[in-house]
């Protein structure tokens, strides 16, 4: 890196105003001493103003009541907090808690998996957030052109793949759901989080773990045998049918209930939009709990309350990595990187999250140890409709976007695709300049 | 080739009490003076020596017709036939076409495309087919190790890629369905079939046309532009969606409709299915009306009605590559043959079905202009799916079947995959010893 | 194409005023019927004014005494006789005869091969001639698009790989070694050129030939045992090495001495040198012999000794391709093409020369049956020299093309790559502006 | 690791009576605390009983003078050593430095560089020493089949890829050159040695580095301007020519003299073995009066003059390796591992000398950043040579050992390949069985 590590460094967090920046906080907080932080800037747009302002005082209190010079800057000015920043983080959404709930509505009335990052969902967020992204990467190629740009924007694994082809700008993708997975791992056999290696085979969100070494044995069959399974705590917990676990010997994470069990979740999705609305509509409410804290004078540290959130340990993961490139410490952690050739039948350039060993110069992907059969097809079907959806994001061609939808394996025939793409375009208009231009 | 060309050539039709065989009869005789047949066995098991007689005797009296010294011999013993055989050509159906009828029927009920070639139904087909072929196998190695065996035995592409990895017979799986495009595009431009030549890019029953040369012109576009599109006579044919079609930028064969359209066709097969029975039964009683007519003694040619049954060309193929091989012609044919790295995202030792050189030393598959991006997730998924069932149907094993079931892009589900898969296996129960071994 | 076959083609002969032209004009001649040529533009530069017009009344009685209303037209400007060519073939030596003698003889001075397509001599061969065709290059786009570029300008492999990376002309080089084996193999098995069909692995010089097919029987064993071998006219023929052959398990084309009997070769150059002068020496004498028999306005046709000449059956392999490209035949021919993934540890955008289906729209490589493991270092060393020479050639970058001198496998050690390197690039400086910019 | 840490571990030393062996006691010593050895086998064969006991005692002395509870055993039976050992270090010298004389003297005496680890010095010393490995690997097999096997027996990358290939034992194979780059680098920069980070693209001994981190910083292009050069402690340093390193764009490591400096370091040789015998006659002098020192019974550490020996930490990295292997540390060593698809042009299976992050499985090679273009021709030359050299060792097959003499890059011509190899083949009669077999 090259800022002096006197003089500390400066991060930019765009999508700011977010109820999980408190998390971040905390986090650079703990990790002062080893990567201390000089200036703070959270970034967000007019419409998140209010929210940035709650947010950003907490952070204020926090930084204060540890006692650490951390300047923590509020701003709507984008440009300011980017120039010259060693790292800029996004979490935002494009929309807002709206927009996801018509990605998650229109496709459930047309007999399709609704949902907020994979599926026409996650599609039309990828045609969304693509462009602002990019926009922000215009920002950073010439105000902080050694930045590291940490991506936890959804579907991540489309957005880093995005930036990767279309900018120079250096970036990792970044998820909750490995460091979950290893927490879960470690607790689960009473061993520190550093004696656990799963070995994860997969993109963003569509994830085997195919290895699961804890003191250097693999407890892989093990798990697998048992039929236990790793879930996510914002979704019903249920087992996988054993049979199938058994013979696909590899654990698959949660995500893949979607492509396995469509028929299950989406009645399930269907039942629970009727009782309790969109997932889009809970967390609206459990936002609006949070900023209700949030705003407490008394407040000075993260509320417990944030867990319930859904996005656990997110911000231990984005400081964790902080933490390795600044430091060229050289652990392993599960990123979303450029592929190289480590996925050997998807393109070079695609975006895959696996292990990678970190440096100052960057995360490594490692070379995976197997890549069953079994799994394949599935994987390169929903790479195919990433890439895809990538290019219909960047070029605003509705044939691209037509081929992208058709080609998902959640949705059934050319018809529905078509629908559904003309009826979700519309409901975005808004947020879609380059589908809609003259 | 080893066979004398003054002595003729020795060919083996397996399943020679078929209805196609006087097509196949038809091909010899034309082809006579390039290519003398001197010994046609025709071989079938006892359940059908009651068609194999009426068949055989047909071909007898056509022979005889056309003065040619073919010695057609008619057997159920198929070691006879195949020693010292040049070619041996298998045209089959393990478990007659109540089997077939099962696999069409059980799908639909559970809300699956029922098909014979793909999906399900097509598992099942190729579970019970492969084992019988693999025991062929064994007989032509022992007994007529130069022999090339050329299969139209369906599902082709999976039929064809069990030989490939399990034997070390020289093969060519074969369908009819390339040939009958390469005569449409000849007719449509009213140029003589060999001055056409399409590019095609897939495996047996999933293609993509990506080129369609006429006289060194590409004519695709304008193919796809009007929305023509090639179909088969056994099924209603109906247009793509224009925009699919436009932004697909390749012509999809008719096969890819169970998959472009799964709804549609679904629809359409379960309202056949009410109405005329499965497609078995329908293909039933156009059989009975042709051995009718093949009985009548004075008939000594193929009947005109042959043509309805729906493999039209079938034979026309089979000579072509036969005459190609013999005679070290070098010309183009798209056939099933090993991948080599020709689709570089399958694996070398998969099946697929692409334009080949045949020489005298088989056919060697040219490397491709252009693979669509589009296309590739669909490609490798169904790849998958049909090497699992490969190994399933070599090992027996249950866990590798329900791998490949719910890998099937047309199986929605884990759980629809395991009922699917228990109650197709029961229902084949005396076709699948493997399965069933104590 | 896009002539109109009624029309006849228009072929322009970059390099018309060569010693090898009488055999092209004769090619046309005989093949007139099929493929009709309607003018024939011989091009060439100042310095061969007096020889283009020599040769160029040879042609123009050639084609009067065999009555074809060939338009043979001799010109000094490249691109009238460019303009709406349907194919331009380009066979010039840049710098004349003299720079071949400095290409010989300078090498030699330094202890290393000195050859006119190969080692140091080829390579410099390659930096002055590379500018030049791509500046060809630069009017067949802008005159003549839909052009094919045959190229038999040497080294051709070079030449060939240049004009595919740095131009959009369809091109394809030729070398007359593979029709030269394969004429041999015919004659030495009794049989026709139609029925025997080699496999060549390599690039342009540095060839192994694999197979020999005679009558679909594989021969190479029993060549290989027996020691015989294929040798051009123009070298004394001898053996190689019995036991080394077996072991290859393949045959070595000509070329190959100077790597495998590098001391020899250098020898016998080194004598050869001091009795008869440079190989460039030697040809200036047959040449002007040659010329001398081109005056006699009694000559109508091709005079038999300019087989002696060492370009034997150039002009049919460049009439047998054109053929094909015409009249889209599909035969299988040995070209230098994109190398796509044919020989997978070279770059995809190289050039090599192998076998290919010659179809209206070009050739098509075929996969190789067999990549001997002995010979892919050696490939791969000269292709990196090779790629480098390229990168020299068009960049005129000094390190570069030391980079490519040092890594030529018959070069030494550094050092001596850099004295050469600057003798010669001295030597040559006339030709080579880029190198010797301000 | 299945050791119970409370134990410690069992460590077999195979040629344990090697000059080299107090310096590998001296790093067991003293990473006592994070990898406690329980036993340390010290094996030898009865030719060098003597040098074993006096080795052996040394160590005892030193580990008695550490107070630590090691037992050190001495034996001239394999076996027992090997038997339920956590680690097997093999290094050992087939035929003695006897062998190696040979090796340095006959190519000398025709010409070519004769050398113990490359060219056919190399080439005889692995046809010497796979077998013997090999050998060794079955016991491990049988007697330790989860030990990992060290191995530094040169030449280490073809010794590692022969047991890759040809046996189940896990194995690694090391080399003093990186550690020793990583420990310049750190010194030149003036930071520790956690703080450089070089990238090795090559394999053992044929090695360029591409990339030269200090402290996250690129230092390669400043290293390459000013001409430094690492260089081991056995040679005679001198300067690569400044154009030529600037044109590579890497650094070279030492061994690529032979290949880059061929004609210099053959004359080097020469004088050299005029003057003082060759290189195996020097360190013959310098291991008499090693062994000398090692006899005293006052000595109880590793004497300073070992260091001259010219294998400066080969026991630090192997102990570096084993602390890793064994506390699942996962930090970045260069080893040799097989290739995977590391460098795309070379074997799957071959090995490969490259960055690894090590962790308690193995091993796990790094993808590399850059492999320059300049170098591939070179780097697949001498690993088909390598290949061929393991062929041939482990059938005896001389057409094989031809085939890999004469592609050698720095063996000029078949006939010089085929003299050395008969004469080295039967200079080396009573170490190669298989090659003289009736």
């Amino acid at each position: 890196m090259s800022s002096n590590p006197k003089q500390g460094l400066k991060v930019a967090v765009i999508g700011g105003g977010s109820s999980y920046t408190p998390e971040l906080v905390e986090g650079f907080i703990n990790r002062y001493n080893e990567m201390p932080i000089r200036e703070l800037w959270l970034v967000d747009i007019e419409e998140g103003r209010h929210k940035l302002e709650i947010v950003g005082k907490l952070a204020q209190r926090m930084v204060e009541q540890a006692g650490l010079p951390i300047d923590v800057r509020l701003t709507l000015n984008r440009r300011e907090a980017i120039e010259g920043a060693d790292f800029v983080t996004t979490q935002m959404r494009v929309g807002l808690l709206e927009a996801r709930r018509r990605d998650e509505h229109i496709p459930i009335k047309h007999g399709v998996i609704g949902q907020e990052t994979t599926g026409p969902g996650g599609m039309l967020k990828a045609l969304r957030t693509v462009p602002v992204i990019l926009d922000i990467c215009r920002d950073i190629e010439e105000l902080a052109p050694n930045a590291w740009m940490l991506n936890f924007t959804n579907p991540a694994g489309i957005v880093t793949e995005a930036v990767l082809k279309h900018s120079k700008v250096k970036t990792v993708g970044l998820c909750n759901s490995p460091i979950n997975f290893q927490k879960y791992l470690a607790k689960q056999y009473g061993v520190s989080e550093r004696e656990v290696l799963p070995e994860f085979v997969g993109i963003n969100h569509l994830h085997w773990i195919t290895a699961a070494y804890v003191k250097g044995e693999d407890k892989l069959q093990e798990m697998i045998g048992g039929g236990k399974d790793y879930s996510a705590t914002n979704v019903t917990a249920f087992d996988w049918d054993p049979d199938f676990l058994r013979s696909l010997g590899a654990l698959p994470t949660y995500y893949l209930r979607y492509f396995y069990m469509t028929d299950t979740m989406f009645a399930e999705m269907k039942e629970s939009l009727e009782k309790n609305g969109t997932r889009a509509d809970v967390v609206s409410r459990v936002e609006e709990e949070l900023f209700e804290l949030y705003k407490d004078v008394n407040l000075k540290e993260k509320p417990k309350q944030l867990e319930k959130r859904g996005g656990a340990f997110y911000s231990e993961a984005a400081v964790n990595l902080m933490h390795s490139l600044y430091t060229d410490r050289r652990d392993i952690q599960t990123l979303n990187v450029r592929n190289g050739g480590i996925i050997d039948f998807l393109p070079e350039d695609a975006s895959i999250e696996v292990n990678c060993v970190v440096t100052a110069q960057g995360p490594v992907p490692l070379p995976l140890q197997r890549v069953p059969e079994h799994i394949k097809g599935l994987l390169h079907a929903v790479k195919t409709y990433e890439s895809l959806t990538i290019e219909a994001a960047v070029t605003g061609d509705r044939g691209t976007a037509l081929q992208a939808m058709v080609h998902h394996p959640l949705v059934p025939s050319v018809s529905v695709a078509k629908t559904l793409l003309g009826e979700m375009l519309e409901a975005n208009k808004k947020y879609l300049p380059s589908f809609f231009k003259q």
